[in-house]
C-alpha cells in the first residue's frame, strides 16, 4: 500500500478548505558567503507570522541532489511521485499552450529546421527564427491532410511547435527524428514497438507532406519531431484526496500540469490582483486552491537577485487578503529552488510553510531556508506535502483500529 | 532487501537488554496558540535528564499525514512496516479482549441490532443495550451448534461481542452483513473469492440460528457480523530480532497486538507498581521488554489536557526505578500523537527519546515536542526505531565487509 492507496481509502470530506500557494522556484542561495537567500533578504512579516505561529519544513522535489522540471516539482506538490508518473516532453510542450489532450492523444514537440540541397541538416533551430514566422509557417503546415487522423498544430516560440494526432490506436514510443547534430538528414521517425508502428507511420507521412509544404522557404525548409507522448493515465485529485479542486494560474503550463491531475482549470487570469479576485469568486465552489505565483522562479532564471526578493515581497503583501478567508490550511512553497546564484531549477530542498488551527507550532520563526531547519515538518520529499496538508485539513480518517 | 530483512540477516545476541516504553498517545499540542504540549508542560525531571544526556528525535506512526488506530501505531514501533501488515477488524477486536487466534482461525466483530416484524433494520446498535445484556446474549449465542467448528463467543462491551470460528479451510474474506444504514434488513454474509465461500455459509448458518434464539429479546433480537479476517501471519520479533521479547501491558489489545509478532505476554497486571514489579522479576528471562502505559491516551481522547500532563508526571516519577535496572537501552516514545485539543488520535510525529551508553547526544536538552526538533534521531518512520535500538544495543553486525 502506498501513500495515495492510503488517502484513496481514508478520504473525507469534512467541507474544510486547502489552499497551495505555489511560489515558482521559491528556494535561493546566497549570492555572497554567509548571506541572505533571497527570501531570507525579503521583507516578508505576513510570511514570518505565519511562520512563527505555524509549521514550517523543507520540501526534497523529487529525491536528494535531484533537480526537478517543472512537471516533477508540481507533480511532488500535488501528491504524485514523480518518478512514477512520467510526462512526455510532447504533452508537456502542449500543455504548456494551453491545448487539451485525451488520453488517445499522441502529442509532439516540432522544430522547424535548415536543410541543404542533400537534405543533410545545417541548423537544427533554422536560426531561431521570429515566433511571428512560426506562426506563419505553422498556418501553411495546416494544410497537411493525413486519413483517420485529427490533426492540432499549434505555434509556440521561435522555431518551435506542438503537434497532436487524434485517431484510432496511437502509441507514443517512438523516436525523434532530430539526430542531435548537423551536417546528417534528420532521422525517419520509429517506432519502439509494435502497437507504436502506426503512429510511427504517420509521423513520417506528416513528415513528407511538410517537406514539400516548407521547401521553398527559407531558413525554415524542413522540421523535425520530438518527444512523442501520450498523456499518462493518473488519477484525478478528486479520486485519490476527495477534494473538488482548482487551479488558479497565469501561465498556460501550470494549468495543463493542473488538468492532467483532474483540476478545474479556472479560466485565464492576468497578475496576483485578478488571481486572488478569482480566489475569492471561486471559494464556495471548490475544496482545493491550486495558486501558481510564476516570479520568484523567471526571476531566479535572469539571476536577478534584487528581482526575486522584490517579487517575494510583492506575494508576501498579498497574504492577508489570501488569509482573510480563513482557509482551513494555507501551504506558501515552491515547486523547486531556483538559486539567481545558478540561473536554474536546483536540487536544494524548499521551504515549506504550513498554516492550520491543528499544526503544531516549531521553532522556526520567520520565512527562510535556514529557519525551516528548525520546523516541525522536518525534510521530506514533496509528494507527502499533500497528505500533510490532508491531515491538518482533518479530511483523512484515521488508518486502522 | 528491506529493513526487517536486514535485521534478521545481521542480528546477533550480546545478551544485551531494551525496554521499549510506550506512553501510549504521547503526542501533544498546544491549546493555546504558542502555550506548551501536554508533555512540555508536565514537570519530567527524569525524562528531561535522559533528554540531555542522549539522544532524541521524531517518529512518523505510519507516513506524513495519516492517523493511525492502535494496531498500526504499535506494529510500526516493534519494527513491522504498518502498511504491509494489516489487522483485520475482527482480529483487533478478539485480541481487545485476551482470546487467542490460531493461525486458520476467523475473527468477526458482532453488533446486536433491533429489526421489526419485517427483518428491517430499526437500530443497528439495539440502543447501546448494557454490557451485562450484552453478556447475558452472548451466554444464550452459546447454544448455537455447527458441524465442524468450534465457536468462541464473547461479549465485548455495550452491543458489541466477538467470534472466533475455529475449523476447517476458513478464511476472512466476507463481505460485512452490516448494510451501514436503517430501513433495510442485514445483508447475508457473502464471500469475496472462492476459499472464503465456507465462511460465508457457515456465518450464514451462525446468524439463521441466532435469529431464532433472539427472536423475542427486545430490543437486541438479532445480530450482524463484521470485520471477518484471519490473524496476518507475520515473522515473530525473535525470527527478525534474535530477541526474547516480553510485553508488559495493563490491557488485552496491547497484549494482543504483542502476542501477535510473538512476543511472551506477561500476565495482566494492573498499574504501573505492579508492571515495575512484573518488569524486574522478568528482567532476566527476557531481552526485550515492550512496557505500555495507556493514560497518556485515554486522557488525550478525554480532552483532559491537565490529566494527561498529570498522567505523564505519574510516568516520569517512576523512571528511576526502571533505570535502576541498567537497560543497554531505554526508549520512551507513543505509538502515535493523541493531542486534547482535538480528542483523538493524530498524525503529529510522536517525540521519542533513546537512552544507552552508545547515543551520540544531541541538542535536545528536555523531553519534550519542539526539543525533539533539535534531536539527533532526526525525524523518521516509527518502523525503523527497532532497528535503532538493536544498533544501540550491539545487536546488530556489520552489513557487508
Amino acid at each position: 500500500m502506498n501513500i495515495q492507496e492510503l488517502t484513496r481509502s481514508l478520504k473525507t470530506d469534512n467541507g474544510s478548505k486547502i489552499i497551495l500557494l505555489v511560489a515558482d522556484g521559491l528556494g535561493g542561495l546566497p549570492v555572497e558567503p554567509g548571506g541572505p537567500t533571497e527570501l531570507e533578504a525579503a521583507a516578508t512579516p505576513n510570511l514570518d507570522r505565519l511562520a512563527a505561529e505555524n509549521v514550517c519544513g523543507l520540501a526534497v522535489p523529487v529525491l536528494p541532489g535531484i533537480t526537478p522540471g517543472s512537471g516533477p516539482g508540481h507533480l511532488g506538490l500535488f501528491g504524485y511521485d514523480p518518478l512514477e508518473v512520467q510526462i512526455g516532453r510532447g504533452v508537456l510542450e502542449a500543455l504548456g499552450i494551453d491545448l487539451t489532450l485525451g488520453p488517445a492523444d499522441v502529442a509532439s514537440r516540432g522544430n522547424f529546421c535548415t536543410v541543404n540541397a542533400s537534405g543533410e541538416l545545417v541548423d537544427r533551430r533554422a536560426g531561431r527564427i521570429p515566433t511571428e514566422t512560426c506562426a506563419r509557417l505553422v498556418e501553411k503546415l495546416r494544410q497537411i491532410r493525413i486519413q483517420g487522423i485529427d490533426l492540432t498544430i499549434e505555434p509556440v516560440r521561435e522555431y518551435r511547435f506542438a503537434v497532436v494526432f487524434k485517431g484510432q490506436d496511437l502509441y507514443g514510443e517512438v523516436e525523434d527524428t532530430d539526430p542531435q547534430v548537423t551536417g546528417v538528414p534528420p532521422l525517419a521517425p520509429k517506432a519502439r514497438n509494435a502497437r507504436s508502428e502506426r503512429m510511427a507511420s504517420i509521423a513520417a507521412e506528416f513528415i513528407a507532406q511538410a517537406r514539400a509544404i516548407l521547401k521553398d522557404e527559407k531558413p525554415a525548409n524542413m522540421l523535425m519531431l520530438r518527444g512523442f507522448a501520450r498523456k499518462p493515465p493518473i488519477p484525478s485529485m478528486q479520486e485519490l484526496y476527495g477534494v473538488r479542486a482548482a487551479a488558479i494560474a497565469v501561465y498556460p503550463m501550470y494549468r495543463g500540469l493542473a488538468r492532467l491531475v483532474g483540476m478545474n482549470v479556472l479560466p485565464p487570469v492576468a497578475n496576483l490582483t485578478e488571481q486572488i479576485a478569482c480566489l475569492r469568486e471561486n471559494w464556495e465552489k471548490f475544496d482545493f486552491f491550486f495558486f501558481h505565483f510564476k516570479y520568484t522562479d523567471s526571476t531566479g532564471e535572469d539571476g536577478n537577485f534584487p528581482m526575486k526578493v522584490k517579487r517575494i515581497e510583492e506575494l508576501d503583501a498579498r497574504i492577508p487578503e489570501i488569509m482573510a478567508l480563513q482557509p482551513d490550511v494555507l501551504i506558501v512553497t515552491g515547486d523547486h529552488s531556483t538559486p539567481s546564484l545558478l540561473k536554474s531549477h536546483s536540487w536544494h530542498p524548499v521551504p515549506v510553510l504550513l498554516a492550520s488551527r491543528h499544526c503544531r507550532p516549531d521553532r522556526a520563526t520567520t520565512f527562510g531556508e535556514r529557519e525551516c531547519i528548525l520546523g516541525g515538518l522536518g525534510q521530506f520529499e514533496a509528494r507527502y506535502l499533500l497528505p500533510i496538508a490532508l491531515g491538518h485539513a482533518g479530511r483523512l480518517q484515521k488508518y486502522g483500529a
